[in-house]
């Protein structure tokens, strides 16, 4: 596969498309055009037909896409058939909800091994991974892939815990800490969640909502 | 305030500003340029113009954006100076990790009550927030200010969790179960959490990466 550099925008939308074409497959929908697509996502067709443009040709004009197809093609994309292995840090609260409700493998991740401090956890299994001692960490790492690290630690430790990763090599943080690890080094790529950004939006959401709801009233009123 | 329609991109970017600011105000940073704004978060200093002209005219010619006064503006327009209240269904890891971890009041919200069914949490507090039973859901939001559930029940029932609490006059949403609620009724606003879109975002930066470094090394062994 040719690869461009693709905006981060592009790239922020492609799970999204993911997402849909796997419920237009679940509901027995083959093809679409992007058309349809765009209104199915708030999308413009000129601007799916751009996303995709970046990747090379999919649709076929008159046509439209090819659901499975594209849905392949983007999977690929997203580095999702490449066996990314990935390890977790911290079985705390979001470390389980991770490892309990977080399909790694739909996504194309094996979670091969968790690792935390708490001696009652050390050796026990959670969801078929087993958890390890975090003095184990380096070793573990010499000696089996680690695509990407799960860090889900307590904010205290979150930059020590970062720099015993990067210092054996991981150069992908998945960082749910709220602590922001900025490029540890140049060759770290560190994926912030922030759930703050996704409340903020539904926070400007009902505010618009409740200004438009007062607005209305205030028409009835005058009328 | 005026309210313009404002388009999803440019609302999904408004938190990154916010963080951006309050990590200038922190380093004492009390004005910047479009330009440097734009430097570090990647963006173009005319996106950061358009962006903000959404809202009015925030900066200055030649001067820049007041800092504080930038942040405080921002802050309302996502109505983080509202006061809206928050209640939280399902006190199971990923409710736990929101109650211990998230705070609500950081971003303008009171959680005032999370609701479970298992007996052992019921009448507990977690945080200094009470435990009612889902049974007293209800009552508790006919007597009590909702504007906003975080739903972080099992998946199983986060269908007719939703129908309960769109019965009794809850308009949005804040969904962290992986079931898409898409639009209970035209009224309810749902804001779906999506973890995988984070990881696919990583996983797609690290294939990039990896891609670049293959390329470096088959042209270090052809020189």
């Amino acid at each position: 596969m040719k690869r461009v550099k693709v905006s981060n925008n592009v790239i922020r939308r492609l799970p999204r498309y993911l997402r849909k074409l796997d419920e237009l497959s679940e509901n027995g929908v083959s093809r679409i055009s992007s058309f349809d697509l765009g209104q199915q996502l708030g999308l413009t067709p000129s601007q799916i037909r751009q996303d995709f443009s970046c990747f090379g040709e999919f649709g076929q004009q008159g046509y439209g896409y090819n659901v499975p197809a594209l849905r392949t093609q983007i999977a690929s994309i997203m580095g999702m058939d490449r066996g990314f292995s990935a390890i977790l840090i911290g079985v705390g609260n979001i470390g389980r909800a991770l490892m309990d409700n977080f399909c790694f493998s739909e996504w194309g991740f094996n979670l091969s091994c968790a690792f935390d401090v708490k001696p009652e956890l050390i050796g026990t299994e959670f969801n078929g991974v087993p958890i390890r001692s975090i003095d184990e960490l380096e070793d573990y790492i010499a000696n089996n892939p680690v695509d990407v690290a799960v860090l889900s630690v307590p904010k205290s430790v979150a930059i020590p815990v970062t720099e015993r990763l990067t210092a054996c090599g991981v150069e992908a943080i998945w960082n749910f800490t709220n602590v922001e690890l900025t490029e540890p080094n140049s060759n770290t790529i560190v994926e912030n969640v922030h759930f703050s950004d996704s409340l903020l939006a539904l926070s400007y959401y009902v505010s618009e909502r409740n200004d438009e709801k007062a607005a209305r009233a205030a028409r009835a009123e005058k009328n």
